[in-house]
This record gives C-alpha cells, structure tokens and sequence, in this order.
C-alpha cells in the first residue's frame, strides 16, 4: 500500500503545505493574544521537565520529580534508566513520564525501538518521545521511516508518541516530509529537536511542522528553550508541548 | 559476591594505580620509539573507520566500507541500523563491522544493551562498543555498572566489546573505577570517549587508563582524533585502537 506511493504523498503534502503557507498569514494572532493570558500553572502544563544528561544520577532524577510535582508540569522527560523510578515517585501525582527512545541518534534499529518502547511503557511510561531514522529520511526510504514510527506507536498504545525530527539536519521540504509520515503513522506530536544536535526550536521550524500537522496532533517544541521569552513564543508559533530543563525558571518568570 | 565490595576494591585499585603513576615514568619511552616506525597499513590497523552521525545516508555508509577495504582499517564503526548492511558489504574483506550499544549517552536499560548487543552481533558485529552508564557510576552504583556491562560481554561472545567510559564526565577516580570495573567484568577494551559529548580522548586520559586495565586489555582512544600527529600521540600514550572519521587524512600523512 505504501512504498513508492510515499515520495508521491510528500511531495503532494510538500505543495499543498508551501500554498498554504504563502496564503494564510493572519489567522495566528488570535491564538496568539489569547496564549498571553495563561497563569502559572497553565504554563506549566505545557511542559516536559526534562533531564537527559548521560552524568544524571538518581539524586537529581528524584530532584527532577520533586520539582515536577510542585509546579505542575505536563510530564517528567528522562533515560529509560529512570522511568521505573519516575514512574513509582510520581504514581497518583498527576505527572505523567515521558520516556525517550532510539535517543538521541534515532539509529537504532525498528525491533530495538519497538523493544525499548514496550519496556519504557511497562515501566510505567505513558508518553514515548522516539527519535526519526534521520538518515533513511535523507536516503528518501519513506518506507522505512514510516513503519520505524509505525510500529512504535502501535507497541506503545496507550502511550503518547511524539516523533523527533531533528529539524537542525533537516531542509524544509525533509521537514514537511517528516511531518507527513509522522501523521500518517499515527503518532500524536511532532517534535523539533533531541537538544543534543547543533541546534534546537526555531519559531519558524514550529510554524511550519504546525501548518503541516494541523490541529488534530500535537507540536513539541523542544532544544534552547532557556528562558519565558522563548517559552511563549513557541506557544505563540503554535507548540502545544515544551520540553526543556530550564523549566522551573521559566514558570517562576509567569 | 560483588555488590558492595566492589566499591573496596575500586578504593584499592585507585590506590594502587596512583602509586604505580608515581613511580612510573620512563618505561613508556621503549615503546613510543617502537610505535613511531608504523608503516601506514600497520597504522591502519589501529582505526575503527567511523561514521556515526544520525544524518549519515547508506551512499555515505557505503562508501566508508570502500574506504575501510581499501585501506585496510581494522573495522568500520556505525550505528545498528546499519551493521547488517556493512557486514554484508564487508564479507570475506578482513575489515570487521563494529557497532555502538546504548549509544551516545548509556542510559538505556541493562536489558536494551544486551538485547541491542545481541541483535548487532547476529546482524555479524564483531566488535561492540558499549557506552557506561556515566549516572550509575557517579552515584556509586558500582554493582549496576558492573552487571550492565558484564551481561553485555557475555551477550556478545565471541565479539569483543569495548567500554566507552565518557571520560570528559569523570575525574580521574571515577575514570580508575570505571577502569576497574570494565576489566573485573571481562570486557576487552576500555575506550575514552563517545565523541558526542563536550570534550574527546586525551593523552592524559589514554595514559591513566592502559596504567589502570594493565597490558591484557585494549585501550581505545575516541573523540577528537583529526589528524596524524594527534594519532601518533594516542598510540604513544598506550592506545591500541583509534576511533576517528579522518581516517584517510591521518594514514594519508603516513
């Protein structure tokens, strides 16, 4: 059903999305005036406190929870070495654990993400943030690219998946690309970056992967975003989802 | 048997180790003399010809396995995704495909490593580098770190495995412990660095490290390593085995 249809679908996907991207230029700031309004704790919600440092250690992990739970945050974003951990500080909590997978090169095999999914979801994961098979999506291998997306998402049901692009390797049209076989593959968020390539969240790198995606899936942003300036202007580009350790700090500055 | 007198031993060890630092100084210098008359396919059999950028295309993968043969580098070094095809490619050639486990950061479960480990090696890896859970040894977890590695050598059988301790992370007792621990739990090489984190291999690093694993076990230097002169400086300071990707520039300068 899929093969050498994809390149098709994508370009197909490609113009439509440059068409619409040249016409609509107003219908943001309605959405925008009405983000300005949000409270702490509405801010916080949009966020994934995230630790992901290889030198981490337990202390901080638990530090990370602590903090997850005094403010609010969305989830808490670490290795899968801790979401057991995560998964048992912060039962009940209303904080979810978000664990990430093939991270951050995304060049794992398919079997080994759907394998370290599974165990991310059984030790209590219920948002999965799986990096993109980069290279495949430049050797044009659609194909690939989507069934590695696919079958994650189907192992982690009922878990979130966002998909990680790393839009800093990408060109706009990888990029449109990328958010095509996303949605087609069912995942529920695209997300811009691993935080540990050359660059993170852009604005116009949001607005873009939104425009594609519309408004039925989810927009992490996500890499760089250090501070409440550039926390809101991603929500304004159209991010519903931060990911970021300076999180604390952030809402502090609401 | 191991748990918590493992961090005695590492006590002892470390010890040990700066004692002999102390005493030691001038029987290096055989050696180097020795090293320096490499012909350029001996120094060839130092290098792990390696290509890991998330980005890297199968035309790239390709041709670092044309490389790799014409050369004669002792392996190329890739992510999973493309160990099958490398091995295929390389077959009957005497280069061997190397594969990187839990890599970059080494904060995935024991149990993705190993079953990482194992597919890579029925995927025809015979050598695995491995990268150290950095978090579980700064928090003196030394049991985990251990058995995280341990279960990977005994995964890995007959493939050698190598143990990336990310030494830009560690000071000097945290490098001897980890040193300790890789040999006790009979990996094959210990190795310096990922190459993805802030800073690579260094004399000083490479130097402590073959005092520590003794003349029984690799010492591989990573991260860093552009040219001939840096090559030749690691190989002297006790390194048997190079990961680069300027392979060809540094036995070109031979």
């Amino acid at each position: 059903m899929l093969d050498q249809k994809m390149e098709i679908i994508v370009e197909h996907v490609y113009k439509e999305i440059l068409n619409q991207l040249s016409r609509q230029n107003n219908s943001q700031h309605t959405v925008s005036q009405e983000k300005e309004a949000l409270t702490r704790a509405q801010l916080a919600k949009y966020i994934d406190h995230t630790l992901l440092r290889p030198d981490a250690t337990e202390a901080e992990i638990l530090q990370l929870c602590r903090e997850a739970q005094e403010y609010g945050f969305a989830t808490v974003c670490v290795n899968p070495i801790w979401v057991k951990l995560c998964s048992d500080q912060l039962a009940g909590s209303g904080v979810q654990v978000c664990s990430v997978i093939g991270f951050p090169l995304g060049a794992s095999t398919t079997c080994l993400k759907v394998e370290e999914a599974k165990r991310a979801v059984s030790d209590g994961a219920l948002e999965i943030d799986m990096v993109i098979n980069v290279g495949k999506l430049l050797g044009k291998d659609f194909s690939f690219v989507y069934n590695d997306i696919r079958r994650v998402v189907e192992t982690s049901e009922p878990a979130l998946v966002k998909v990680i692009l790393e839009t800093c390797l990408l060109n706009d049209e990888q990029k449109v690309a990328a958010c095509a076989i996303v949605k087609k593959a069912g995942a529920h968020f695209v997300k811009t970056s691993t935080g540990f390539n050359r660059a993170g969240a852009t604005v116009a790198d949001v607005t873009l992967m939104r425009q594609v995606v519309g408004q039925e899936m989810g927009v992490k942003a996500a890499g760089g975003i250090r501070n409440y300036d550039t926390a809101v202007a991603m929500i304004r580009a159209g991010a519903d989802r931060l990911g970021t350790s300076s999180s604390v700090e952030i809402v502090k500055a609401r």
